[in-house]
């Protein structure tokens, strides 16, 4: 297979390596940055191109990982090549590729990418879509080079699959460092309660989290719940998220 | 180390097989439960026992392992014991075992524990405090038998403890359920989103929360966030949850 990786950034390094190790040919690079074209060339021993009217059109996939709001001019200089074209976003609709290549797609790896950690692809869930069966199952067969987790997931699931990131990930990083700063506050270490965070991520990859809930709010013990909002007099911000999210384990639990 | 435990739930249990499997011996197991202080002795070649009268004055540690409201009239059978008194709980002050054994403390082990589940104690924070520093030294010499990472905490300070562990954990699995019902409405497996949340509880492990936050809150991106409310509509409790966790962020960041 012959590949053209068009960005350079977290989630095209990652790709980019991960096919070259499966024996994919990463033909060239193209980035607006020419170092980083450079740089991710030279890893995956691929030739790094600035202007579009060097692209190579003869490529069987073309991956691009550039920003949401870039994918469209890069589209633009896609319509003639001989391969299939996938986007790598979360965010943009399909759509956004009508035209590209002689088949398209989205190629959408759910984890979250920085250079300086590596991460195992094998595990990481990628969510594909593409203009037609045929496509669909080319795409299948590609995701499957590197990932034993791949699911079709059209542009409107997407969406949703996006918003409940921000509930499962987003949101849970702010309670961690809620929860951190109230430890320092009063001169515990944050390191006491890494234990917990990592056995609660744990328990719910084999539980549904509404079987393992545990806590004051979901046992209606109101006495430890009065104590804990007079703990957090002085923070009505605190406070007002104690009750928001109490209130919502007892409307499921009780 | 002779060791007498009194209780047989989840907590006796992990530290009584625990203790054993250091060396320590395990004399008797007291529980208001014949038939689990049966299993318990037998798992650590203890005596079951179940009536104080048979309580052998003589062990160097006498460890409470029972429910909080049970503690006080387990305290009035261990005042003329001849070794130390710890109580294991989070909630509970120290001066509830005012009175007890030669010296007496707590030995907090911070972490969800179940029965069939094993969990490798070593790296589980134990929680001390101790009615003096004669007590305190003994408390910590028995933690470091079992763990690395031994704590003194006050009762004050394990108030807090408590309640930090609400967000860090109770809280952030409620999110997590909050997440897989709304991939359930849209015929999405939870599963795509389970190496999200194990990366961002690993992520912490080695960086500041606050510093590792995502997501549009904390870039300020407005459109994302009024789509994910309009994704929302309907369900007027996920989009009061989504803005007040949302406004929390960029209280932090903004």
């Amino acid at each position: 297979m012959k590949i053209v990786c068009i960005g350079s950034g977290n989630v095209a390094t990652h790709l980019a390596i991960a096919f070259k190790a499966m024996g994919a040919g990463i033909l060239q690079v193209w980035s607006q940055d020419s170092r980083n074209a450079e740089i991710l060339a030279a890893l995956t021993k691929a030739k790094p191109i600035l202007n579009w009217n060097e692209l190579d059109l003869s490529a069987d996939l073309y991956i691009i990982a550039v920003k949401d709001d870039a994918i469209s001019a890069v589209v633009s200089h896609l319509k003639d090549v001989k391969g299939i074209v996938v986007h790598t976003s979360g965010a943009t609709p399909m759509a956004a590729l009508f035209g590209a290549g002689t088949g398209y797609g989205v190629l959408y790896p759910l984890q979250t990418f920085s250079k300086t950690k590596s991460v195992n692809l094998t595990n990481v869930p990628f969510c594909i879509e593409a203009d037609r069966p045929e496509t669909l199952e080319k795409i299948s067969a590609i995701a499957h080079l590197l990932s034993q987790q791949v699911a079709t997931v059209s542009t409107e699931q997407r969406k949703i699959l996006h918003l409940a990131a921000v509930f499962a990930c987003n949101f849970t990083n702010h309670l961690y460092h809620l929860s951190s700063q109230l430890m320092e506050q009063h001169q515990l270490s944050f390191d006491l309660l890494k234990p917990l965070i990592t056995e609660t991520a744990q328990k719910i990859q084999f539980a549904k989290p509404v079987d393992v809930q545990t806590g004051p709010a979901v046992r209606d013990d109101r006495e430890t719940m009065k104590r804990h909002l007079e703990l957090l007099n002085g923070s009505p911000e605190l406070q007002q998220l104690y009750e928001t999210l109490s209130d919502s384990i007892k409307k499921t639990h009780l």
